[in-house]
């Protein structure tokens, strides 16, 4: 049966999810799990569904293989968190039908990028957010990515180094919230002068993204939070299709991959099930 | 002068606050720094408020130290945040009068411990978290909380290795609150079993806490949660006066030191100010 698993990382361990050699990747210690759950399993023809970038967290790409096994599909996720390190947990599996294929069905793939806007970051913050230390002006940051909304060529906002037959890409969703942290305690000290602490998630949705193109998005955002780019500056470096018209990249560790919506994924049919 | 820092960090790196031979600290690493900011320095006579165990994180330790020097108290703090690792920051830095001891002042004291109450703990939730993997029934848990508050002997909820004159201490404030994560995206995957994910912070403000206490009171209110403990014998517990009858000592991870409140900060007398 082919099996889509749900797999949930943090990833400052890792070299991103695709196995290379000489670094440790996602892809390569769910393949071990798998091999030592299935022992008699050759070949899994694992897929993953997005290649997170290294330091990237996830709380759920979705991962296909094919097993042959008497074992339920939903017994799988427990069966491989136990073989698993902490920082890598199969939140869910289930059985899909023989021939889905995560890259073949149409999807739409949710990212956050997650900034602390603080003097100083707390240090139980650091892992999961990008400290900026000036103050962002949200509303520009909103106004800005109005621009990038609906299909466009989006080569200003992708590596140089992508190898892909088109750039063109949509984004049905991208929000940029902002919430005051409400730091419990941290007046308890008379005296010390206070700072605030604000968190601002931008949020993405879109039917694919090219190789960075989040985090310079990202990175393109906070310059205009910053005052560094106008909300003009965006709308001109999307039609310039320039990589060096827009921001720099922002760093991994800031990035969330959320989830993906499969527009349509067959259930076994009811045939094969019975057999 | 006499300086007050606010110190945060990240406990799972250091073997707690206060220094030990062979092991790694966040005073060992907060000395460190203060040499290399006032090399001319010799006797720094640094005192933490409270000595928080490995593992443990904080929003921050209030810290005092001497030091003769013409550089303003509020420089401090950045200038020790470029010399620190970056699991430790320094939030704030004020003078105060030359006897100030945060352990000779009366203080409210705060701690929180969390827990991740799920299935499946996220792993980018794991290093801050306690993760229960049974549902807890938080009501049975106030209720229990609700025996521990006020002026006690607690002899039941601390460890036997502590050494101290007396364990009477007051606890203010008892809270237990949870809230359902949204976790967005969630869902994006069809077909897949969700669980439910709650934090559950305990909450307390005291006096003062013993070796372990915060930890034993965490660590019992969850028996209780699931059922192994009743909240009447939580109340038997702490009029029993023996270690055990109370639970078990819950682990580090999930503790965070929130902040301490003088009740009496003296600020440096204006001639001293003028010297």
């Amino acid at each position: 049966m082919r099996v889509l698993l749900r797999v949930a990382y943090d990833g400052r361990r890792y070299a991103g999810w695709q196995i290379q050699p000489d670094h440790m990747t996602v892809q390569e210690a769910v393949e071990d799990a798998l091999h030592d759950l299935f022992p008699k399993q050759e070949d899994l023809n694992l897929i993953g569904g997005s290649r997170t970038d290294a330091g990237v967290h996830s709380y759920g790409n979705p991962v296909v293989f094919d097993v042959d096994t008497r074992m339920a599909a939903e017994r799988i996720a427990p069966a491989l968190n136990v073989r698993l390190p902490e920082d890598i947990r199969v939140i869910s599996s289930v059985e899909v039908a023989a021939d889905f294929h995560p890259h073949h069905v149409e999807s739409k793939k949710t990212y956050e990028y997650r900034i602390m806007n603080a003097r100083v970051v707390m240090p139980t913050d650091g892992p999961y957010f990008y400290g900026v230390h000036v103050p962002l002006d949200v509303e520009k940051m909103r106004e800005a990515a109005a621009y990038l909304l609906g299909e466009h060529d989006f080569t200003s906002f992708s590596s140089v180094h992508a190898q892909v037959k088109s750039r063109v890409r949509t984004i049905y969703e991208l929000s940029v919230t902002e919430d005051h942290v409400d730091r419990p305690g941290r007046d308890l000290v008379p005296g010390a002068r206070l700072q605030e602490e604000r968190r601002i998630t931008i949020r993405v949705t879109g039917n694919g993204f090219l190789y960075n193109m989040v985090r310079i998005i990202a990175g393109t955002l906070i310059e205009v939070g910053r005052g560094a780019m106008t909300p003009e500056a965006v709308r001109d470096a999307l039609a310039g299709m320039d990589r060096e018209l827009a921001g720099p990249t922002a760093p991994p560790e800031g990035l969330f991959l959320i989830g993906t919506e499969f527009l349509r994924v067959e259930k076994p049919d009811e045939k094969k099930a019975e057999k």
